[in-house]
């Protein structure tokens, strides 16, 4: 049965959406308004979340009107344009209209991908989320961006596509691996250091064990999801203060895609970006020594920075993203000055990154 | 050189953009901010345009930052999903970014599909429409409106995405040929039967030569760009009265499709569409013996309306679009009461629509 269900309302433009945040709320959130008036619902659902909780989902939507289940093989590399297209053929042959809502369940790929689709189809149909990591749940069902992969680049091709819902149904994570697991307390201790002080504090009064009892983590994700809920609000298509969210990810995805995408997880590289990210405000003096150590004993408490990886700094720096990089050999980057304030398009020198760069890796 | 331009400004939500319309106008608007803002400038035009006009395409591109033409092959068939990704994936490849911006140069298709690329890559960038056909020019380079074929359906895929500007050059229409030029005069008697009379009064006191006088068309696009451009305003994504805009379209669309997009131009279809509709309000009272007469003058004095084709009237009926078609077997139309007030969302029988249809190709 449902217990409390927590509500974020996130107001984008002219236009709000709920983000509902409790367990076992599939069934009770199926009978809102936004699924009633549609006259199709697409199912855009990972296989591999299918299969675990088949029983559970179908429960929850057998009273939609006309339900539709297309299954969504896991992984990036299927978040692609061309895979795109046979599921947007397949929305028209199963008679999909402008009516129509689509429900992605599932991870950021899935949302990413079901959000995608939703924003090109028929010039753009409502998309519902649910994710189903914690990653989905504290960070990418919200803010409303979707997107797929070029052969040539992760996320080039999409748009800004606000959900009409959120239902954030922890029940999900009960099934999920450490691994997964991980790589959303790295986002959400992101939040924490960019001004989400609260959510700092609870990784500092909880362990690996006890952030997963439900009751703890439904408090993060509903204090972490309503932080990044306000950064989107403010700036909903990233044209000034939402670059904070991207703090630590400009070396991550470097790291990632010097590792090829394999044997580091997102979460991890993430979390080695924003410990470089800390070095670097350490250096400049806008982080004190104090500040370093209480955030190095939430990075050993949660075990989130791997120390058997080793990376050379220009082979980091020859993998960041191009634009990233100004034509005077400057890097554009967010900073913390103290923890809790991020400062966005901070020029740094290619040799102070490089330098930090060597100490942290070397 | 550039003599009068003509300006419109369009505000769709909080932002607004200019139609410049004139003959000539290129270079001169190719210095303004929206381009040399642009960190990159990707020009995306008809090959068929740029074979005859590429001295003078050329030299209006000259001094933009690092322009780059990728060329698009002519025809309906080519603005897909598919073909879409190769532009995408030579986006990527040429380094365009965020800060970059699309000019679509050509008719409807070069313009639905250089804003869909614009629309989707990097999340939205910019684009500038160079509508060079006369339909392009009074409809499809105003409102936003963008899409691309799935093999199964035309327009499936695209959202709306307004340009960031609108050169309307009129010199581009001294190579249009007469059956295009036809197209582009449809589209603009239907503005004038839905309501911008001034039109009807310019189709009224010209003919086929008069009404390509560079004043004489100059002022119709002028006339019928602003009526279409305040139609957009109030309703940008198509919730209500914009749909005033598809008058004869759901017919002309089958016709179109029936004829499997050949041996009948898109205005042909579109006037035949119309020619039917207008019977219905006939057949309702709505319009009178007067008014069909007044139109069927302009039909005959542009040669709008073929009368060498016939179609039975249970194919078209087949041949409209499925969400068309309520449960109850009647069709959802825009009808004149009376030359220039169109009711969007009339119930029509499919009984009376029957019969028109029959009435009209029997």
């Amino acid at each position: 049965m449902a217990g409390q269900i927590d509500k974020i309302s996130v107001k984008t433009g002219k236009i709000s959406h709920v983000i509902y945040i409790g367990n076992r709320i599939l069934d009770s959130l199926f009978e809102k308004d936004e699924i009633r008036n549609a006259d199709k619902v697409a199912i855009v659902a990972s296989s591999r979340v299918f299969e675990i909780h088949e029983r559970y989902i179908r429960s929850a939507i057998q009273h939609m009107n006309e339900p539709e289940i297309f299954l969504m093989a896991d992984g990036e590399e299927n978040k692609n344009y061309r895979y795109a297209e046979m599921f947007l053929e397949d929305f028209l042959a199963k008679g999909l209209t402008r009516q129509s809502v689509v429900i992605g369940i599932g991870g950021g790929v899935v949302g990413d991908f079901a959000g995608f689709l939703a924003s090109i189809y028929m010039r753009g149909i409502r998309v519902i989320h649910v994710p189903t990591t914690l990653l989905a749940m504290v960070d990418s069902s919200i803010g409303g961006k979707v997107a797929v992969n070029l052969s040539a680049g992760k996320n080039i091709v999409g748009s800004f596509h606000q959900p009409s819902m959120v239902v954030t149904d922890i029940s999900f994570l009960h099934t999920l691996d450490d691994a997964e697991f991980k790589n959303g307390l790295v986002e959400a201790l992101k939040h924490g250091l960019i001004g989400d002080r609260s959510s700092v504090r609870i990784f500092e009064s909880n362990d690996t064990d006890s952030i997963r009892d439900d009751k703890v983590i439904a408090q993060l994700i509903t204090q972490s999801a309503s932080f990044k809920a306000a950064v989107v609000e403010a700036d909903e298509k990233e044209s000034g203060r939402r670059a904070i969210l991207n703090y630590g990810h400009t070396i991550g995805h470097a790291i990632e895609s010097l590792s090829g995408y394999k044997d580091i997880t997102h979460g991890e590289a993430v979390a080695l970006g924003m410990k470089v990210k800390l070095a670097v405000s350490k250096k400049l003096g806008w982080l004190t020594d104090d500040d370093i150590k209480r955030i190095g004993v939430i990075f050993k408490t949660y075990d989130l920075v791997r120390k058997d990886v080793s990376f050379a700094p220009d082979e980091i720096i020859a993998h960041m993203q191009y634009d990233k990089k100004n034509a005077g050999g400057k890097f554009n980057f967010v900073l913390l000055k103290g923890i809790g304030n991020p400062l966005y398009n901070q020029q740094i020198d290619e040799k102070v990154l490089y330098e930090v760069l060597e100490e942290s890796f070397g």
